[in-house]
């Protein structure tokens, strides 16, 4: 099964089953609202107004996750083609839904960066509430999966020793196209990010050191997971940051990530105007200080 | 004014006005959905039922905060007394509301853990939605100020780069006990934590190097802050696992956390019975893989 959140024409937004090229609207304003209710499984036959889907704009599949957890240093043959050895822990840092954007939606490049970068990653969705789970609990506890880019500012995620600044400028990271529930979704799906038509990231999603039920095990050790919350599992080698010479995200560009089976992120970039397009006089001071 | 969440005999929570030893409930389920809703300067005359402030059990004064951002190296004094050099920018790292508990609740050491250590802190409670404030902006969106204990596991903090997963262990925050609005709260006032009556910090919390509304300015230049959302303003010197021998926190031990004027934190650390008491079997391995 699949499931979106679309963007109703008279405002606000509903979760629907999306079946071939129809999107059949469910009774909850939205994906996490659907998981949340507990209605995974009913949504696999409940009805509801049907729509063309190439006539529906998507929002961020779950748009207000309780949770964002994010997993840096997870690609095993990128770690080990960079010369280090295999962590033994995740390393866990946090985006807020602010952060979001739908799969077809600009990803906004902020005035005050000059180091928007593209990470493109398989997202894994909790559909159930989980604290110390093992592992057939944790694996129990997938909802689905969707694709993310954690588009990061370099700049602002090095400044300091925690990455969380940089990790999660308003309206930068696409996630979508849909909710694929597990049965529908193979592990060793290719990943791959593009620039422009140009590929720039491909790896195979189990080529994980820590794959998605070790992440519910894990980071449930630590708090309760909840139906909704959203793990993204690390991005693999080919980031703009690495390259020599680096490369960014400049306004006008076509980002593309696609996880085979999972559907299409298609973000054009466009420069947020800033402070002055937000109205007030924030002075550079005040944002760098 | 001062401002409580308070645990309802009939089970859920309200907002309340706390005025000397009387409680004032406010028609709204706790101090987030009050300032969500504007009615800050409402709350001032606002009438409804009153009790004894002794006969109510106090929760975390914003129990679903959107946003608890944590700031770390933020106290000047002590960071000159390492021999560092004062940061140019915040070092910022967040925790979940499931780490927070109320003021007099228990602290839950989990089992996974042996380094529970304490770090008093000064929040902030934004009031307004901001993006991109200037200074002025800034001030004027802070609602009040409470007493927070970053309680933090350094074994998990440490474990990789980001500090996340010692840093939001479920039930180790106490928060609180009221909010009080900046014009009853003194800049220069004293923040001192104590374990068994012994006082292990001690600061004057106008030694940040980024105060309340610079922080307010920062962070909003990332992403919008919003009614409810906390900022952790960081912690001085003198925390357990910079002692020689380290120091950590033990069941049965009675952790004091004050900010002259704002009020004290008063909680008893317990065992937190782990995956037996969750009545799961989560193996060790899949807690630490």
């Amino acid at each position: 099964m699949r499931l979106a959140t679309i963007r109703l024409p008279e405002g606000g937004t509903s979760a629907a089953r999306v079946t071939g090229e129809t999107v059949t609207e469910l009774d909850f304003e939205d994906v996490g609202a659907l998981l949340a209710a507990g209605a995974l499984e009913r949504a696999r036959t409940a009805e509801g107004p049907r729509r063309p889907l190439a006539e529906v704009e998507l929002a961020p599949v779950i748009p207000r996750p309780g949770k964002i957890l994010c997993v840096g240093l997870n690609y095993r043959s990128h770690i080990l083609e960079m010369g280090r050895e295999l962590p033994t822990a995740p390393t866990v840092f946090t985006k807020y839904p602010e952060a979001l954007v739908g799969p077809n939606d600009p990803v906004l490049l902020p005035p005050e960066s000059e180091q928007a970068d593209w990470e493109g990653e398989l997202a894994v969705i909790v559909g159930a509430t989980v604290r110390r789970a093992d592992w057939a609990t944790a694996e129990a506890a997938i909802a689905g999966y969707a694709v993310l880019n954690d588009v990061t500012m370099r700049d602002w995620q090095y400044r300091t020793l925690q990455w969380l600044p940089g990790k999660s400028f308003e309206a930068t990271t696409p996630f979508g196209p849909e909710l694929v529930t597990p049965d529908e979704f193979s592990p060793g799906a290719a990943l791959v990010t593009s620039v422009d038509g140009e590929e720039v990231q491909r790896a195979a999603t189990d080529d994980l050191v820590f794959g998605p039920a070790e992440l519910i095990a894990y980071l449930s050790t630590v708090l309760t997971l909840r139906p909704g919350d959203v793990i993204a599992t690390g991005t693999p080698g080919g980031v703009g940051h690495a390259r020599r010479p680096a490369r960014y995200l400049t306004p006008g560009q076509t980002l593309t990530t696609t996880v085979e089976g999972l559907g299409t992120l298609r973000n054009v970039t466009v420069a947020d105007p800033g402070a002055a397009g937000a109205g007030d006089a924030a002075p550079a001071g005040a944002a760098t200080a």
